[in-house]
């Protein structure tokens, strides 16, 4: 271990500092007057609500899981034997990090409210300063965990070699991440499916049968839907990048120390610290980055987005600038190759940013026209927003493709060694990643400046106010698709270099196995089949072996069903919403006259018992699958099904996610006026088109960045089982 | 040669016979009354200047291809002498067997409306044969141009190595389909966009708006529909499968000559002839079939059902008894195991259909749950219909997978020839479609049936034989369905034979490479990389490599990129149509009180050049893809390509198929009376699934057939340009 790998917990703890402050700065602001209070404590109680009932099954779950990893550790001896204490740290760490934000999140609405009514620079402040102590205490737990499971494995991991050593730790630390996957599957799912089911409850029974306006305090699922907004865009987000941080900072660590390993031990440390130390940087780029976010009262839409890219674009050039001398300082061989891997990296989380706003804003032509189709009928707005998505997907995959080839050959440049291209897939994902901090503060403002104006709304502040908030709204919308790109853009990355670092793991220790044994994630697992030549074969990846070419259409297949599955868990959550709305409004007579107030938390709980019962089979699915793979067709079986699974999945994604965004905002591009307005039968065809890709952008489409990234970690964890116990 | 060959030609002749005489049966049945004969000239004449358009566009087509292939041929010297010419014959003869197929069938429908009039076994008589003149004709054909090429190439290959000379042979012929593969691309594309916005806009304007009934004389899109029909169903679906069936033919015999290779020349050309000599059996079992398919006045619509699948199972015993016999005749060794592989082969076929009929009939629970969404609304049916049809897609993978393994291992039993287990697999494939004549019967008997219901309907025939065209209609619906299961599964099936063969024969060829030079598809290419390690490199088609992930994310994207085109394709077409129709309400006065007739030919003219327009584009990117690939990222490149586009392809087929169909058919439960019935909100909202359902099933869905089949074999003939001149 060296001096600078202190850096690391150094810069963890400096970014919980400052999520303090910030935290304790937006306490301070005024809350507003007692309407304000109320509704914003109906949000907490809703949002904490849905936590503690959340993080009660997960627990089962984790101890479940846990249990399995550790039979797997002690008894069938085919994993290490930290991996079932570190998937609890991290697991944790993902749940702390996703109640953290949330309180922040829900103590900030109605501030932010308030602040608005005084300027839109304090609104702005208060709600993306609130934001960013989601993005802060993300970085920072995931930066402290994994410090000190470093720290400890290189207390105890007793070889006296050190490039030996470094081997060691690093592809045991590969198989920490699992916890934070699967806590991310729980959060992304249960969100998704609890915010759509309030969502749909609350359009469908309150603003189409009962006609009162959105977020009115007479709709008894309003206050569900307002939890629903931090449930999925606040928590979901936030454990979904915690998980895609990890995994990259863990996968690019671990085919560093595979790569450089011929280099002398001080240069392959380096190559694994290398990782660390330009998220090191990214913690403080992205805390500089937060202070330049900020505004003026004239500013148009347009300021207003480009005072939230100032402090991305702060943020990135000090990245840029910062990183290639940390490569230099550390003399890591060819710096300016796997510099030049770390630039594409953060070139590709931009472009699918930007490429997700063009596909889904109502400011370009693919949303117009599907708005422009409204004047035929739904069924029009579905087919021209269902053919927009599909088209859609062709730049996001270009940029990812072209991304792989630049990171792969900028980092083997020179060299003939194919782990180092690699690396450099690794390391551009990490790139990418490195300012997630003020990254998920923009994505975390979001919901908080939704909530705002609901509260702003439902406690009738003046018109100036809900003008101010309903800018920083819009500004959120904007925000909130380029965000969904830059999180699948990651989880591709993500899981490639999981996928990458996971064969490059079992090649190399089949090129080491001494006799029947290999060394994988820092165990020794019996060999099935002993010869060479039959390891080889067994190992064979190639597209030739059927057993890859099964493998790859049942991870296909199962992107497919895996969405299909939620997106019914959606129709059948918001089916029972529907019913709760039209009974309190039918029993609770003086809801409508505003006598009575209806019963919010009837419907928070509905919702929740909704979420709960309808992700557990999804993530059965993402559990089993590989490991069942695995003991059936062996590494092949299992390497098509990832290449299937990520292949399919992206593209799934990219689909899913756009045509849901840009039927959303055909509706708003209608309601702002164009092509009859609100009211008008186009409108009407629009809500349809709203309420189809609600499941799809925000339940099933975010769901499978999930079920890609989890289902390798899963394969990682598993090697052993596939190594040892595979049928064919 | 052999004189077991000569069955293949008399075979293929016997079938063409036969369809000449079911041909002559027809048309000497009595065509009806003098409305029913002009009606069924009206659509015969729309379905002949479609066809003579397309011909006439493909035509200028396979010109252009024709001439790039004679380049690679001639010039660049990087293929075969005999592909460009075989290009065309294969592409003339699937043609041929199109236009034959749609005179028949739109000489019989009025046919069949008459002799429905007279009873219910002689309309599904006359309707039934007639389909079968379409299945004869595209075996027949299929069979008679390849016995020619095997004939000629037979004469004019000059080695006096018998095994060498058939290994050249077979992988000279294995190009030739790419004639077969274009050929089907143009009807699938071109007569799924004509078809649907036909549909579309007789259903929109006619249906909805000016509140007639279907098949009503005064809509002016109606006969343009009924047209559409025949183009999609008859036309569409022939090409469809006619590729399938000289594909997956051509793959086996490639891998058969490959893999019994080392086994004496007689062995070898045993093996090669086996899947032939399967089919020419299934020539006889299925024209014996057909013979079976008869009915009685009493029947239900399940014993009409039982008429059709008696003649089915009729073939298929002939099949399974008659294949082993011939297997054990020729000595193939492990003649079992390979007999094994042919009954998966037909057992996949027969449970994907199957589960088709499951996911898509009104008489299952997937269907009517979709419709008791209908009670909240539209949007609740689509999200409902898209989660059905991803879930639909499980049984169909596993099935696939598990044939594969079965089939795979099955043929390479009791040995460790793995080529020996790709050929089981490609035989399996053969097996499925061995009995293509009586399969396709039934598909093209749909849409006789449908324009008999149509031709009575708009003759105003009494009601007992409305009835009776009726019944003939439903059972054509549900043979629909399994109809395009079987076309997807045997296209995913083909293209899997199809790859296996591309790369065994890479790899046989690089195992022979000569110096500086590699024998592939029959003739000597100069290879870029001269020394074997960088061959063996180059030729790495491991998931390891980037550009096998590049190529699978990119063939991935490709699918779904191809489907919003298709998608929108019928969009706009079918808002052309829709401004037509409108228009011809509007101008022509005397339309609605049945004075004036519509102007049907107008309407047909503009589905065909929206049709002929349209196609290019997907036509392109199908062609270009591998090849550009090819020239970047190699052979490991197009090989992820392939992979990508199969195992999202086929998945994204069966869910656009699935769901599509599961709208159409929840429509039709809640017109049969159920959740309100006709004309209620319920109806309503089922009209808009199915509107949406429309380009899913009938022309995305079908087209990702033929793309993955088209994007193989461009590869298999264009491999020469990937092996000389690829960049990375």
């Amino acid at each position: 271990m060296i001096g600078i790998f202190w850096f690391v917990p150094l810069a963890a703890i400096i970014a919980l500092c400052f999520a303090r402050y910030f935290f304790i700065t937006m306490k301070k602001a005024h809350e507003g007057n007692a309407t304000m209070i109320a509704i914003a404590s109906s949000v907490r109680r809703g949002a904490m609500a849905y936590l503690k009932q959340q993080y009660g099954v997960v627990f089962l779950v984790f101890l479940a899981v846990g249990l399995m990893l550790a039979f797997l550790s002690y008894v069938v001896k085919i994993q290490n034997k930290w991996v079932p204490l570190a998937f609890m740290t991290a697991g944790f760490c993902s749940a702390l990090a996703g109640f953290l934000g949330m309180r922040t999140a829900t103590a900030a609405s109605s501030r932010t409210a308030y602040a608005a009514s005084k300027s839109l620079d304090a609104g702005l402040k208060v709600a993306f300063r609130s934001g960013a102590v989601m993005g802060l205490v993300v970085v920072g737990l995931a930066l402290l965990d994994y410090s000190f499971w470093y720290f400890v494995l290189n207390m105890f991991v007793d070889l006296s070699k050190p490039s030996a050593k470094i081997l060691a730790i690093t592809s045991t630390m590969l198989t920490f991440s699992i916890g934070a996957s699967l806590q991310a599957l729980f959060a992304r799912v249960g969100g998704g499916i609890f915010t759509k089911a309030a969502d749909v409850g609350a359009d469908l029974v309150g603003k189409v049968e009962a006609g009162i306006p959105e977020d009115d305090v007479r709709n008894p699922a309003t206050i569900a839907d307002n939890v629903g907004d931090n449930v999925g865009d606040v928590a979901g987000m936030g454990a979904d990048l915690y998980e895609s941080y990890s995994g990259s900072i863990l996968a690019a660590a671990s085919l560093g120390a595979v790569a450089f390993r011929h280099m002398g031990a001080a240069t392959q440390l380096h190559a694994v610290l290398a990782p660390l130390l330009i998220c090191v940087l990214g913690v403080f780029a992205s805390i500089a980055g937060i202070f330049f976010v900020k505004t003026t009262e004239k500013s148009s839409s347009f300021d207003l987005l480009c005072s939230l890219s100032r402090g991305m674009k702060v943020s990135s050039v000090i990245v840029c600038v910062g990183s290639i001398l940390i490569l230099k300082m550390m003399s890591i061989p060819n710096f300016l190759g796997i510099w030049g891997s770390v630039m594409v990296g953060l070139g590709i989380g931009i472009f699918i940013g930007e490429t997700t706003e063009y596909f889904t804003s109502q400011a370009h032509r693919p949303t117009k026209r599907i708005a422009e189709c409204a004047n035929t009928g739904a069924a029009t707005v579905i087919i021209s927003g269902f053919g927009n998505g599909m088209i859609s997907t062709l730049l996001p995959v270009l940029a990812v493709t072209l991304g792989m080839v630049c990171s792969y050959h900028l980092a083997a440049y020179g060299s003939d060694n194919t782990t180092m291209g690699l690396y450099g897939i690794a390391i551009s994902a990490v790139g990418m990643l490195s300012t997630l901090a003020i990254t998920l503060a923009t994505d975390a403002y979001g919901p908080i400046a939704d909530n705002a104006g609901g509260n702003a709304e439902m406690s009738k502040l003046g018109a100036h106010v809900r003008a101010r908030t309903d800018a920083l709204d819009a500004l959120g919308n904007t925000t909130a698709a380029t965000g969904k790109g830059f999180a699948i853009g990651s989880a591709a990355l993500t899981a490639l270099a999981l996928m990458a670092s996971y064969v490059e793991g079992v090649k190399f220790a089949l090129l080491n196995a001494g006799g029947k044994f290999i060394s994988v994630n820092g165990v020794d697992i019996a060999l099935k089949k002993a010869t060479m030549s039959n390891i080889l074969h067994a190992y064979d990846v190639n597209l030739l072996n059927p057993n890859v070419l099964i493998g790859m259409l049942i991870g296909s297949m199962l992107t497919f069903l895996f969405s299909g599955l939620t997106v019914n868990s959606v129709g059948r959550a918001a089916a029972k919403m529907v019913e709760e709305v039209r009974r309190q409004f039918r029993e609770i007579k003086g809801i409508m006259s505003g006598e009575e107030a209806p019963d919010y938390a009837r419907c928070v709980t509905i919702a929740t018992s909704a979420a709960q019962r309808e992700m557990l089979l999804p993530a059965v699915i993402a559990i089993a699958s590989p490991i069942i793979v695995g003991l059936v067709f062996g590494i092949p079986g299992v390497m098509g099904l990832l290449g299937g699974a990520l292949s399919s999945g992206f593209v799934l994604a990219i689909f899913l996610s756009n045509s849901g965004g840009s039927w959303d905002n055909a509706k708003k591009y209608i309601e702002e006026g164009a092509c009859g307005g609100k009211g008008s039968n186009a409108h009407k065809a629009t809500v349809v088109g709203d309420t189809v890709g609600d499941p799809f952008k925000d339940t099933a489409g975010p769901s499978l960045n999930i079920l890609i990234k989890l289902m390798t970690i899963v394969s990682v964890v598993t090697v052993g089982l596939a190594v040892s116990y595979s049928l064919f």
